[in-house]
């Protein structure tokens, strides 16, 4: 029988408005993301033949960091063993003590395992924080740039309190910036180390908002105004270099345990994104209503990696050696980049820098090229222009943080390191000193 | 260093309110799951040393449905080739594509690859048409008794318009119900092969709707009011018994198609609900906008996991075998239960029926036991008293249809074949003739 074609049909509707086709409100307030556009302009210029080094891409490639063999062979096994039904809406039982040792071992914090909820990586616990504190006009407050809150308070019609930030702070917000909203904020959004900056922020600092937010918090139970919270995002806990510490706020301040929602997960410590794993901490009223939420949406991880992700967890000299080793290898590129970046101010004399790398996968990178010329005569006037010219002349493809919902940021860039080689962020010098020598 | 507990703490916000602990309306008005209240129950009772067969889980027991082995073996594999990376937000193109002919071979319906979108399961593609079409007030229209169809309404604040239906039509609504809501309708919900009744709907019914549908969507389309659309949950398709036919409202009708999401995947048809790998197809413009919100949600299905799914479809022998195997082991089930059932009427000549299994894994059973006295005294009054009645003096455990929003179906029970040998569906004659026997 010769299938029915549908593409005329369900083309039919091209003319029609969102509205008229019935799409929600929700629906029609998505914007696309700027981040994913230039990636996949970058991916059609490299599948068009083009050369270039792809900095662009949060991710881990399985070329450069394969996942680690244990972690593998435990899905195999976990396979092999029948894991294959429906895994408890809360997540493996297994899984979930896990990730209680985990935090009591390495972050010397004891959670109950009601505390803990398994998902299918760390934005659903992201969105289900969202989903369950805010109502339409809610105010989030969260320092930019900054990784997606722009979209989550879009999506759940939050009143966004957005602090811009300098390189002077790291790109971190304080005490002193969230003070002014402190009475009528529901949420603060926190991530550290920090997406897209790579920058950590330091322990006496957090200290100072989570001391802040017990006291407020106090004011509230007196008067009956609901509670502040915190979204504490620290999913590249475990990749810091050089000796830069982090801390978790309730290892700072253990009285703001029934105010933090810790986001975490498997995907960046163990370089394993595509196994949708990952889990929220936080106070177990909240995580109970936030299971309900998100079994709902089926943000579920699969449970044979489920299984598999436990048993890793159990095997404390396992993660050290593991988490040493994605360390030790995006330290090296990370160093590597941030070398080509030095070598490059100080060969063609341009104005970039790149502030040092002190955690995740990302280097900061800064570089003013407003009013030079290209070859083709063209003058850079904006980070759209930048990012322009080092594609078309270097080959080098970063994201601005505009992307990351910061226009105020201009000139600065992330580049991520999860997908290319030491050799290629060395590379990077070459490429940059050339292309610069050719503008005027 | 000693960890820190955080019982006390955690605990310490126990008098609060929810709205004092600034919950959001929608993380209050999450209501628990009946389903899984009695889920619990049952398996409480079993730690507990009780003997009892559990008929309650709409899943598979990896022992009486283990993982096909081509399935196991392609996960394997492609964890083998390091396929450990983020999929695409739309899921990997292998897969949609792979959707796409899977529809072409079995439905005759050639879907272009960007109405398939990839999901963790079928519910996130259920939470993503309820969240991309409606409103707060928008009207949802479903028969009851109806698999979440009240949680997905509650989450979205959508009118539910539900239509009470009986076993006289195998507990489907038809054109004729849905009628006197068409005009003010957003979304029709159906679902066929039915959870939690394991009955087929119609064609020639299904078609109706279909044709109701696109003659409403002509009325709006020249007054410029939003589109009516059909969540079209088929996620049992390929499990029908006994030569049952099942279509797609896009088979019957094509001019349906910008109209109708099918809500699709892998756990039910292939036994792998824990591979959690679901899929939705439907008009390319509104799987747009679901795969943003959904991204947001992160309810992405993992790589490894989609990679070895297409690998399967690809392969038509393997998932005809697959299919006939799992119909085979399914059916032989069902009619074991459904011929216990009738013995059981005719030994003790309680008035117990069951409806004769058409697809999915689920029996419809329906037991009148009010008035009757318990060897204990106690009289049997309500569903509940039957389920406690089932549980203490036959070790049988079933949910009622009022877990499935219908308290309008008294003395309809839902028995799930999933988790259950072929032998343990005879035994079921034997427990309930010794318990009906001490009935008076």
């Amino acid at each position: 029988m010769t299938p029915y074609d549908l593409s005329t049909l369900l083309s039919s509707t091209d003319t029609q408005s969102g509205d008229q086709r019935g799409f929600s409100r929700l629906a029609q307030s998505m914007i696309p993301s700027e981040i994913l556009t230039i990636a996949y302009d970058v991916r059609d210029r490299i599948a068009a033949g083009a050369d270039i080094l792809n900095l662009t891409v949060g991710d881990f490639s399985p070329q450069e960091f394969p996942l680690l063999p244990e972690l593998q062979d435990a899905v195999k096994k976990a396979l092999d063993d029948g894991q294959s039904n429906y895994p408890p809406a809360p997540g493996v039982l297994e899984l979930r003590t896990a990730v209680c040792e985990l935090y009591s071992q390495r972050l010397a914090l004891r959670y109950p395992v009601d505390s803990v909820l398994i998902a299918g990586g760390a934005r659903p616990i992201i969105a289900g924080t969202y989903l369950c504190l805010i109502n339409p006009g809610d105010q989030v407050v969260y320092g930019i740039p900054s990784w997606n809150n722009d979209h989550y308070c879009r999506m759940t019609q939050a009143t966004p309190v957005e602090i811009p930030t300098t390189e002077t702070t790291n790109f971190f917000i304080f005490r002193e910036n969230i003070r002014p909203h402190l009475q009528t904020a529901r949420l603060i959004a926190l991530n550290t180390p920090q997406n897209p900056t790579g920058t950590v922020l330091h322990p006496k600092d957090l200290q100072e908002i989570a001391e802040m937010v017990v006291e407020e918090n106090l004011r509230r139970a007196t008067c009956g105004q609901r509670t502040l919270y915190i979204l504490f995002d620290h999913i590249y806990w475990l990749l810091t270099f050089d000796g830069v510490e982090h801390a978790s706020p309730v290892q700072l301040v253990p009285e703001c345990a029934p105010y933090v929602i810790h986001v975490d997960g498997l995907s960046k410590a163990f370089a394993a994104t595509g196994l949708r794993v990952g889990w929220g901490v936080g106070p177990p009223d909240l995580m109970k209503r936030m299971t309900s939420v998100l079994t709902h949406m089926g943000a579920w991880a699969p449970r044979p990696e489920q299984i598999a992700t436990a048993s890793i967890l159990q095997k404390s000299a396992v993660v050290d050696r593991h988490i040493q080793h994605i360390c030790n290898e995006t330290g090296v590129r990370l160093r590597a980049l941030s070398a080509s970046i030095d070598n490059v101010r100080e060969t063609t004399g341009q104005n970039i820098t790149a502030i040092a790398p002190e955690g995740a996968i990302y280097l900061s990178i800064h570089l003013d090229l407003l009013g030079k010329v290209r070859p083709d005569g063209k003058t850079i006037t904006n980070d759209e222009d930048t990012l322009a010219f080092l594609l078309d002349e270097a080959g080098v493809a970063l994201v601005p943080f505009r992307g990351f919902g910061a226009p105020n940021a201009q000139g600065w860039f992330r580049a991520s390191v999860g997908t290319v080689s030491r050799a290629q962020c060395e590379e990077v010098r070459d490429r940059l000193n050339r292309a610069f020598s050719r503008l005027t």
